[in-house]
């Protein structure tokens, strides 16, 4: 029995969403499609990850279309976003959700001299201001807010990673964490509900500060142990 | 050549104090002085230590005092005390301090039906707190607070941590990532100085999160990867 899932990368033709279009496609069955704002501008991102499976004499499928048509094919949509345009692209595109599953990795986060902090929208999270902004049919989950976007995109490079897993509906977040465990090197850990996602939103800046200040570590990711 | 540090643990009584002072005699050579506000309590507690560790056949030093006595005595002080009295303890033993090195790992939590959450005092961070209220020529490190206190303290458990290690005096941070390292299991990261603690601080109550919702996890410790 195959147990394939359609997931959409929105944004997909960088950082986060990048390294999940490429090791998903790598380690796992799914079907995985590059959403843009440009349907050319995925289609080029897609051919790009599929040579980099190739070079590894896998045939990843690796699907392009515009937002839009990406969100209405998936199952789970990923919004691979900067935090300050994700909120208006759930608005523009919620009538594609229905009951797929948005996952929300975005962390919204200013810098001073010393290195980077959490700065959350009034709702209190990103994740949450995405929640409000989504049909209410359709479930919102936080997650990937702490891989390490390099590492994730490098299949040369062994992923050793947690990531918490947010969301008030239990099926979406466990559909998440079977996803997400399906990549070898990530874990997942279950932090709980939406109203607790400013802790997990919290650890990308420290993730940062250690990358900017520890020596021995670059491309910083946690393990809950 | 022997390289012994005198180590207080104020409020070490309970909670990481505990923890920090047994796996110190435990594992290293160092001198551990265990404060409380009552000497002999603090008596009673460094005797329940000891006798932890002779069961494994080690004669570890553990002393005991009154906190200003502990503090007078020691060249690195942890403040293992509740984040409502650590700023008012640091104004009652300032004098004690000197040039010794102050470590918090204090965090200040609420919480709500879903969880733990982080909720900084007016400085922006108990480690900010504590700097603002230690003498000028103490330096103040943060570290310890993202530790499995439960874990630490038993010795049957291995442990599997990182501790993230804040302070804008850099002698005073390797001191302190050194004598961590010491005890087998920890390890440390570098994250900055004192401006960064909202984001080490956070970690606490995503620590907790985790352990009331993943029921694959209890006592949930950090390793940065």
């Amino acid at each position: 029995m195959t147990d394939t899932t359609s997931i959409a990368l929105l944004g997909g033709t960088g950082d986060i969403g990048e390294g999940l279009a490429i090791r998903w496609a790598y380690h796992t069955d799914h079907r995985v499609i590059v959403g843009s704002r440009d349907a050319d501008r995925a289609q080029d991102k897609a051919d790009e990850y599929r040579a980099a499976l190739a070079e590894r004499d896998v045939d990843g499928t690796i699907e392009a279309a515009a937002n839009p048509d990406a969100a209405a094919e998936a199952a789970v949509i990923v919004l691979s976003i900067p935090p300050a345009y994700v909120v208006d692209t759930v608005e523009r595109l919620g009538d594609r959700f229905g009951d797929a599953i948005i996952v929300t990795p975005a962390v919204a986060m200013d810098r001073d001299g010393e290195g980077f902090h959490y700065d959350p929208p009034a709702e209190g999270s990103v994740t949450a201001a995405v929640a409000a902004a989504a049909p209410p049919e359709t479930p919102v989950v936080g997650a990937f807010h702490n891989l390490p976007a390099a590492t994730l995109a490098d299949l040369d490079a062994d992923l050793d990673a947690d990531t918490a897993v947010l969301g008030d509906d239990a099926d979406a977040k466990a559909t998440v964490r079977r996803l997400t465990e399906a990549i070898d090197g990530l874990g997942t850990a279950d932090a709980g509900g939406i109203a607790n996602a400013p802790e997990v939103e919290g650890v990308t800046p420290l993730l940062i500060n250690i990358a900017l200040h520890d020596e021995e570590r670059h491309h910083v990711g946690v393990r809950f142990t």
